[in-house]
Order: structure tokens, then sequence, then C-alpha cells
């Protein structure tokens, strides 16, 4: 087989070698399996004959992008008999329509690169991330980010997309088009955007873009007590309307860890305090920067007035030093010790609950350990993290996996939220999905039946139809 | 069977009488098929058992809400022999969570009784339309509007959905849940979004609300040409953000024919033009009316001044004329004749050039129609109707779906646009449908079938897993 994938790609693009494949055995957590071999195909014919080729010879693929997931969804599994297929030469095409606001990417092309693009125009691709992921790792996980309040997830943002089916025939399909409106039946592509890869090789995408703000300005909040985020979240929202695009919490943990690690950081304030949220407001040309700071400062004021006052201080920037403070979290968490990340969403007016009674449950079975969540608390997404530091020793063997099923139970069954709110699903946070959650497959199998169901409800019929005449089409197949 | 049926939902909920059915048999656009009967449940559990009993029957079941649908999607055939199963009942729960921004309704909810009890709450469901239909309905065909600009159609806005498959069991499945974020698999409930109640019955969802604007200004803007609207559409996003909350295209005709038909509508020029253009900048608590007409006046000028300004004239409105002029289109277009209507969707930089080849072929081959479309050209939706009209006598057999045929065969083949943007399907607008675009189906076919696949892709195995010690938990429904 690895001489037929060197037919398909050129002997230099599938690696074998065990030293070269290390460096793909790995994701943005580190280590995971063990690949058996890379292959990196340069076009979506390449792609489509070597899933054909792994078909008939009933070997696994994988695809990878980046390697920038936290969930393992884009590495081999421990058994060394996995193929990794890689997209990092789909680079092309990388095409902006200003007018239409959209890109045509191949699935290689990095978050980075295509915001370098859109940026010559005024637009950007509105998932704000850390890490640089490819196009195709993205659609494979559905991120979302710190702007998801405003923007949404990828979903909300894909337009179309070119997928290579698992299949002996290594079926290409091109899912929607360049179009901002297509309502003319089941959106196929739906499934394929945050399903891991389970359907099939993500190629090609039209992304939308969005104009990308002129003015901002930035607001660390620090809250008296943490159950202040629900008054503050909707009160600015009512006064601030379309013009707040981030609404993110830190707990003093984090909070703590990230200066602590990092003394390079301005530190905000000089005491600290049980809980932070950091705002962003931002605007096109036409409102600048001191009409939006004169709106967040009235906004913020009557919640530091008063008897019981909710917010203790506030901190404004237009520099990007609070968000630095924000993107430095998560190396801080990892300089403090070893990080047990729980990727969760709530209800918005879970958020403050859940935390309560988690940390209190925590605190309670492990004094040791550290809890330093942060997140999108404005669209009740929560990374909710903990830290088994460093100068506790080792952790006990088991306690990571037994703490995420632990706190995936309640998320899901307790508050009926969801173990993944963006880094999508792979084995990393799988960990109680089966027993959490029915196989998304028998709920799809019913759907589907219906659709060939001797009876199939309403007007509009998706099955052969051999009652009409036999005007099947070909396959929408390449 | 109507014996059987009148057992679930009792005598009076049963309608088999022909003079009560005929308003059933009637949608948006007039009259369509004729229904063997209606059948009026109240709540989930009958709506399944009624669903079992038609599949058992081997009776087609067509759901019904407001009837305000353009495409005939829930009305009956001609056959006489399908079932019509009204949601007009399922009216629980109306349920607002504030701190969410979301609402729990049943399919028979209207649009105007949701946004009565979230404007409450200062939030309104964003989906801006002259109708008033039900949330099932708006569901099954995947509403728009004329604020999908700024918030997306009903896709975008839905969170969670309770849906009866069609089955002789009549089996319930709850897709999603009430979290603005959930990204564990595949997301089931977007195949049923859009795809005309093909995958069964929609009985309630979660539905997501946005904080309601509190001051808002809009303007009517006249064109020189109307091929002006791209370099509008642009330099009005830069400058406004998101405070552009609408970005409305209106042809010449649809202008004069409401206005003609309409004598109370404030006339906003005295001269004629091309093409008019429709915005609104909208924003929350602390940014003024003023202050958003200064912006929008800033953001003009500079299109009116100069040697060949692209703007004519602009009338600015706070008190809702302009938009009483909007939502007065199709009603002016009714009363001219009989309209042929195209609910089309394009690339945002195609909308002119479309229009301008399209209006010269049919001036050239009927130069009796009138032209009169109009549309949410921010996102590329263009209703591009045609009037023929009373003056010219009957229409010719057979013109109307002639012309649409041949309309959407030059959207998606020479455009790669789509025949439905925000309409849904049905078989008013699915006249071209499967000659034009491959059946669903095919698609689904191969997508569905690669789960299945002796060797799957991807990490994620969404198969039974019989290799995995059999922990396959029971399927969910109720």
């Amino acid at each position: 087989m690895i001489e037929a994938l060197r037919g398909i790609v050129g002997t230099g693009h599938v690696v074998t070698d065990r030293v070269d494949l290390a460096g793909y055995d790995c994701d943005g957590r580190g280590p995971a399996g063990r690949a058996a071999a890379l292959v990196r195909p340069r076009s979506v014919e390449e792609v489509a004959a070597v899933v054909a080729l792994a078909a008939r010879e009933k070997v696994r693929v994988v695809p990878q992008g980046a390697r920038t997931g936290l969930v393992a969804g884009g590495v081999a599994d421990e058994s060394g008999s996995m193929l990794l297929l890689s997209l990092e030469r789909l680079v092309e095409p990388l095409e902006i329509d200003p007018i239409n606001r959209t890109a045509r990417v191949g699935a290689g092309v990095s978050l980075s690169r295509l915001n370098a693009a859109a940026d010559e125009h005024g637009l950007f691709f509105p998932i704000d991330l850390g890490a640089d992921p490819t196009v195709g790792g993205m659609i494979s996980a559905n991120t979302g980010g710190a702007r998801f309040f405003r923007y949404g997830d990828v979903r909300r943002n894909t337009l179309a997309l070119e997928l290579v089916v698992s299949s002996a025939e290594g079926h290409v399909l091109e899912l929607g088009r360049d179009c901002w409106k297509q309502n003319d039946g089941i959106d196929l592509k739906q499934m394929v955007i945050g399903a891991g890869g389970g359907l099939g090789v993500v190629t090609a995408a039209t992304l939308a873009l969005q104009p990308r703000p002129v003015h901002s300005v930035s607001a660390l909040i620090a809250l008296s007590d943490a159950s202040a985020i629900e008054a503050l979240l909707v009160a600015f929202e009512q006064k601030w309307g379309m013009l707040l695009t981030a609404f993110e919490g830190i707990s003093a943990g984090a909070y703590a860890a990230a200066l602590a690690h990092l003394p390079r950081l301005r530190r905000p304030f000089a005491a600290s305090h049980p809980y932070f949220v950091l705002i962003e407001l931002s605007a096109g040309a036409l409102l600048q920067s001191d009409q939006l700071e004169e709106m967040l400062v009235t906004g913020v004021a009557p919640f530091l007035e008063g008897v019981e006052p909710l917010v203790a201080d506030v901190a404004v920037d237009h520099g990007g030093g609070l968000w630095a403070l924000r993107h430095a979290l998560t190396e801080g968490l990892r300089a403090s010790g070893t990080v047990i990340g729980c990727d969760i969403a709530l209800r918005r007016g879970d958020v403050a609950t859940f935390r309560a009674e988690m940390i209190a449950e925590l605190e309670r079975d492990h004094p040791q350990i550290l809890i330093c969540d942060f997140g999108h608390i404005g669209d009740g997404g929560l990374h909710f993290n903990l830290v088994w530091p460093h100068a506790a020793g080792a952790a006990p063997d088991g306690l990571a996996d037994a703490l995420r099923l632990r706190i995936s139970t309640i998320v899901v069954e307790r508050f009926g939220g969801s173990f993944s709110a963006e880094h999508g699903v792979g084995p990393r946070n799988i960990v109680g999905y089966r027993t959490l959650t029915a196989l998304p497959v028998q709920r799809l199998a019913g759907c589907v039946q219906s659709l060939f169901a001797p009876v199939p409800i309403g007007r509009v019929v998706y099955g052969p139809m051999a009652d009409d005449g036999g005007n099947v089409p070909a396959p929408a197949t390449a």
C-alpha cells in the first residue's frame, strides 16, 4: 500500500520513518497515538485517490490539519495502523471576493494566511483564536473563539464546502454555493461541519468574511462577586447592542496563574478580586474610539456605584494589553501544573450556578487542585480548566479522565449543557460521550429512514420518486 | 381512519367538510390543492399518534402552520388524498429565558406572539417579515427576512427542536439543547431546518433572541444607476460596521406600483429614479438617534457629491414611514396584475449584473411584463418579481411556470445562485428543481454511507462500534 500511496502523491510525500512521524503524532495538548504512515496529497484528486485506496485496503484514515486541536481528533490512535492524511499542501485556492465578502480556500490554508489575504480588503474571518489552525481543521471541529458572541462559529460562517466521501470510489461532493443564502432543501454541508471528519475529508470551502472593525476599546471589569456576570451581560447588551463584540470571563485562579508566569504583563489592578470580565466594544470607521470609550464608561458607571456595587474596579485599554493577558491564560495554566481541560457549554444563566456548585465540590474532594477556569461567558461557553500543581507531585493515575467524566456528566445531566462547546469531538473529550448522549447515528438513521418511508411526511419528496416519470438526475459527484 | 383520528384528537378537531376545508387549501399566494381532511392535535403525543396512524394507513401527511408560505409547501396537492396536520393548537410552551436570551416555543406559536412575549424583556426574534407565520412553518422554510443581513436566518437562530419522525412508531426526537453552543458531533437539527417538513413534523423549538435595538434611523437612497449598489454596500459596511442592520433594494417598478396603489404613503422624492436602497442603522440605548443620523449623513455624503455622483437623493426617516413603503411593495404588485414571483439568491457582486441581463432579455421577449423586483441586496437575496398587468388581459397559459423555470435556470446555471433564498421549497418553486440540481437524497446517501463504511474516515466513529464492547446506549426517542 505504501508503494500505491507513493504512486498517487509522489515518493517524497509519503512519510513512514518513525522519527519523522513523531511530530505528526502530537496535537495542541501534546503526544497522542502512533500513526503507521502519513501521506500529503496536493489536490482533491489525490485526496480522493488516497481515500479510495484506503477504503479498498481497509486502512483507517485520519485527516490532519495544523495539529492545533485539543481533543486528539486529528491524530492517530495507539494501534499503529492508522494512515494520517495531511491537508497541509492544499493551500490553493485562496481567493477573496471583496464584494460578496467571501473567501474560497483550500483546506490546508491557515487562519493567519486567510486573514492576511482578507485584511487587504478590510475584511476578516471572525473566528478569533490563540492558535493558528487550518480551514479544514476548523470546519471539522466547528471552532468558536472569543468573538463567537458576536459573529458565531465556523458553521455560521461557512457557505459551501468540498468533501471527499469515504468510499472505494472516492466520491467528491460540492455542498452549497458561494452565496449567503441558499434555501432549496436539506442543507447537507451542515452535517459535515463539526463532524470531526466522520463523514469524509473536507478539501476546500467558501467562507463568509466580516468587515474588520476600525475602532475598538476594551475593558477588564473586576467583579465583587462572580454571580454579577448575569446582570452585567443583560445590561450591557441592552446598552451597547451590536457594538459589544466580546464578553469573556476570567477566574481569579487563571488570572493569578497568567500574571505569576508572565511578569511582562501589565497588572490591571493593584488589589485582587474574585472574578473578572473582559469586554470589547468595536465599530466601523465612523464611530471613533473616544465615543466608544465614553459609551463604555457610561455603561459601567451604574454598577460601580451604590450601596452594594457589582463592579469593584475597571481598567480601560485601547492597545490590546488586556487581550494579551487573556491570550496568556493558557500558557499561565500550563506553567502552573498539569492542565485538566473541559470545554463545556451551558445556558448563560447557569454559568454562575455551575461554577459555584462545581468549585464547592472540587474544593471538598480535591483540595490540591487549582480551579483556573475562563471562557466565553457571553455565549455560555466555559473552559472549565483545572490544574494539578507541579508542587503537589504527580497526579494520581486516572484522575484526569475521572474528573473529565464527572464534570461532563454534571454539565450534561444536571445542567442540560454540552461537553464540547468549541473544541469538537475526539478521544480526549469523548471520554464520557457514549454513555452520556445517544450515538448520533441512531437519531440520524431515524431521520434518514423517514425520507424513504413508504408514506413520507410533507410536500417535498426527497426519495427516488419512481412515480414521477423517473426524472432522476445523475448523482452530484465529480 | 377518520374515526381513528377522532379517537386521537377528539371529534371537534378533525375537519372533513369541503366548505370548512377550503380555507386550509390556500397559502400566502392563494389556492393550491385539495386536502382529504385536516386534523388539529394539541400535543406532541397527539402529533406522534397521528403520524404513526398515517404511516400505517399509507396516507401522506402535510404539516401546516399559518398558511403564510409562498411556495405551497404547507398545503395539500390536487390528489384529494392528503391529510393536513395543523399545528395551530401547539401554542404551548411560550417561555422566555431573558438571561439566556432564548425562547422555548410550541410549533404553533406565531411570530407576533413570540415577539410580544420577548418584547417584555427588551428582546426580539430577529426574523423580520411582513407575514405572521408560525414557528414550525418558519423552521420548515428556514425563513430569512429584511434583517437576515445582520441577524441571519431561522437556522442561525434555532438552538434546539423537537421532531416527530415519520414512522409507524411515531418516534419523537429532541435535537439540540437550550444552549448557544453545542459541538459534540453531527448537528442533526440542521438537517430538519429548511427541509420543508420532509424529515418529520417539528412540534417545538428553542429559539435564540436578540436585544431589541433602542434607537434607529432609516434612509431611502435614490441611485443614479442601479449598479451603484456594490460600491455603496462595501463602503457602508466599512463605515458603519455592525450598526448597519438592513440594506434593501427596490426597483423603480416596485416603487411606482406601491405608490400608485397606496396614495396614503408619503412620497420620499419628487423626481423619479432608476433604483432605490433602503438602509437602517440601529443601536442600543447608549447611542442616540441624532448620533446615528449624523453618522448616516456623514457616510452617504461622499456619494452625493463629485462629478458623477452615485447617489441622486436621500430621504431620512425616524418614524417608520420608509419601512411602511417597503412593506407595501407586495400589495402594490398584487394590485397591478398577476405576480410571477421568484425568490432567488446570488453572490452580492452578481445582483446588478443579473438584473441588467435579465431585464434586457425580458424587455425584448415580453414587453408587456412589468419588472418589479425588490429584496435583500445586502445578502444577495432578490425577490425577482414580475407582473403581468391587468391592462394586458389574461396571461398566456403556462407563461408563469415557463418564466420561473427560465429565471431559475439562469440563476443556478449561469450565476451559481439558488432558486430559493428564503421561501424554502414547495411545488410553486420546485418547478425546475429536479432538473436543475441533483436530488439531495443522493448526496445524503453518499454521506451517510460513509458513516457505515467498512473503513470509516476520522477518529470519531459514528457506527455501531461492535468492536468497542457494545456500549451502545438506547435510542434517543421519547
